[in-house]
């Protein structure tokens, strides 16, 4: 607490309050009714039963509805220029999923300036924003030139502090003939480039991309320079992505679509959370991973966006999670609370994902009784208002 | 015209107009690039070209964006009291879809009073409106008796001018011994009393709802009282509602989702549209339907919401694009027909789901380049504003 708090605002009559903090019978939502929240400088410095709330400066009535954490987006690939709507017609058409369609993507990033790609960004982030994602993790990954990532990254950094080095996305065509050099130049002067602007440093494991001993060498000097390491792995097909996250010590492997029964012990073992992204297999009608496997197994799953011009231009959090519990056997209660408590595990965070004394103010407040509407409502817009650290934000 | 115009108003810079008015090489969307349109009197006044466009009291800079005729979701059942969350919840949890939860939500709409009733509507109505829908058929059915089916028809005419009878929509618990009683009551005393309130009358023509014989009698009466036929057919099982669709020359047969060649056949030969709808499948975790066999063998596809608290308790006439460009083998430009000009089709209208001259000003206005967005970019909110009878309304 500073010494001169700012205002504060009490969100009260809330019917449902998705707290992810687990108390008596409240299961592992941590589940209140008929609750307040009281914020202040951005945090939460209170939470309990509306009738006990103190007072404050300002009030916002719930009207009865559920309020929940934040969305942790923990997987998104904001920063490019362009669009491939007519790649992803072809492929409804019948034209599989390479990921060759990423360097069109590369091209454009390249031709755009800042400010175009700024004001991309900045789009992207707003729209997440009004569907009530608060946290937000941003890859670069479509420069794959020393600049072009660390500009990448620089302007990512203007909208997220979880900014993700992918100078390993795919080999560009200047290098296809040289992976060796490209992997190469991404471990040292990309890398070098990319780490004042970078939190995380994550690699495309993937036939066509980039294979384990690639792979182990850029995340090894990455963590040895500082950063966190997180991993594509296993999206397009068997492979040794998950096995490697888990031997580096990921904060998580994303995809996990094609996963061996030696792939989910190593994560459930560990503690790498399995970051699924069901968007990307809605856009290319890919078949979904099995997060009931991974859950029985003990392993921690996060639910997130993968929005990317690509594979899955989606923004929304709650489309995910109705996907979750439709395709992958997942509960309304797991899916919610793996794109809250769940995001914020995957980038190892405590503050997010979670409504507690001092935890970030950062609510969604729905335009439902309930969080079961979120998958029960599929693609129905039910935000109806987000605080972010405290603030109401314009819907 | 009326003598005295009220003030006129362009939609211009618009880059991607999308008219269901095929002319010259704009495919079967009828795509004009770089247009605009003036609307007058509620109606449309002029389109073409916006270097061409005329003058007009106010204009609104579509900025490039992508606009299309507002969605026509021909199938919905706004008039109701609760939700069945956990109903919805359990069924994701294994439990099978029989219909046999209509009977809780007749239960909560016969003990709501008429406020209730009505200010469920008018949420829905609006959150559609928001999403793009500007026509929207709604329906009776869980009143299931005299009076709660004549009120529940007399609030759905608050809202819209396409209102269907389906008193035959489950036999109610006190007539569940005696259904011919129950059709009798249909046929005569309830039918009268919802006449005056009614358009269409519809039967939900299912094993465990209504049998051929008992629908063709209720459809028959209804018919020659005036009323236009629909029916509810082919969705939990392959069945003789299709076929009885097209014997009495129906409007539309809704879902078709188990259907024979012979189905197919009478429907391509027919002028009954099949109106699919996908969200039910969704929220069911059902199989979906084949439109791609519908369309190749010449039928008309409509797509629409089956908004309703038990089975698809969506309002997103683009969530269900997105699923029929997945699930069902349609095109981004089949799914988008199909939710305008198909979904007018399916009411037999001509003045709503395509943008010409004389048509009503219902305009979406996306936040997108181009309608392949609505299915490119899943779940997220894409209409920036909506015209509803040349009004712009509050977004």
């Amino acid at each position: 607490m500073s010494a001169h708090p700012g205002p504060s605002l009490l969100v009260d009559n809330i019917g449902e309050l998705v707290t992810n903090e687990p108390y008596g019978e409240s299961g592992p939502l941590g589940i209140r009714r008929r609750a307040a929240v009281l914020v202040e400088d951005g945090r939460i410095a209170w939470l309990g039963p509306a009738k006990y709330a103190p007072a404050a400066d300002g009030r916002i009535d719930a009207d009865g509805a559920a309020v929940l954490p934040g969305f942790v987006d923990s997987h998104s690939h904001l920063v490019f220029a362009g669009d491939r709507a007519p790649e992803f017609a072809a492929r409804m058409a019948g034209q599989p999923y390479t990921g060759g369609g990423i360097r069109t993507t590369v091209g454009a990033t390249r031709a755009a300036s800042d400010d175009t790609l700024r004001a991309n960004v900045s789009r992207l982030r707003i729209e997440a924003l009004r569907q009530g994602t608060t946290t937000i993790e941003i890859k670069s990954g479509y420069g794959l030139s020393v600049a072009d990532e660390a500009r990448s990254l620089r302007i990512a950094g203007e909208f997220s502090t979880e900014t993700t080095f992918l100078g390993a996305h795919v080999v560009p065509a200047e290098y296809a003939n040289r992976p060796d050099d490209y992997v190469s130049l991404v471990c040292g002067p990309m890398l070098r480039a990319a780490l004042p602007y970078a939190r995380w440093i994550d690699v495309f494991c993937e036939r066509g991309a980039f294979d384990a001993d690639h792979a182990r060498a850029i995340l090894t000097v990455g963590q040895a320079a500082g950063l966190g390491v997180r991993l594509h792995a296993n999206q397009l097909g068997p492979g040794p992505g998950v096995q490697l996250a888990v031997e580096l010590g990921a904060a998580s492997a994303d995809h996990c679509t094609h996963l061996t029964d030696t792939d989910i012990d190593a994560l459930a073992g560990s503690e790498t959370v399995a970051t699924l992204l069901p968007g990307a297999e809605f856009s290319t009608r890919s078949v979904y991973p099995d997060a009931r496997r991974l859950l029985d197994a003990g392993a921690v799953v996060a639910l997130a966006t993968d929005c990317n011009p690509g594979s899955s231009y989606t923004s929304s959090v709650p489309f995910c999670i109705a996907l979750a519990v439709r395709e992958m056997g997942m509960t309304p209660a797991e899916a919610v609370w793996a794109a809250t408590a769940g995001g914020a595990r995957a980038l190892r965070r405590d503050d997010v994902g979670v409504l507690r004394r001092g935890a970030r103010a950062d609510l969604t407040i729905l335009d439902a009784p309930s969080y079961l509407h979120l998958a029960y409502r599929p693609g129905v817009p039910l935000i109806r208002q987000v605080l972010h650290n405290g603030v109401p934000q314009c819907q």
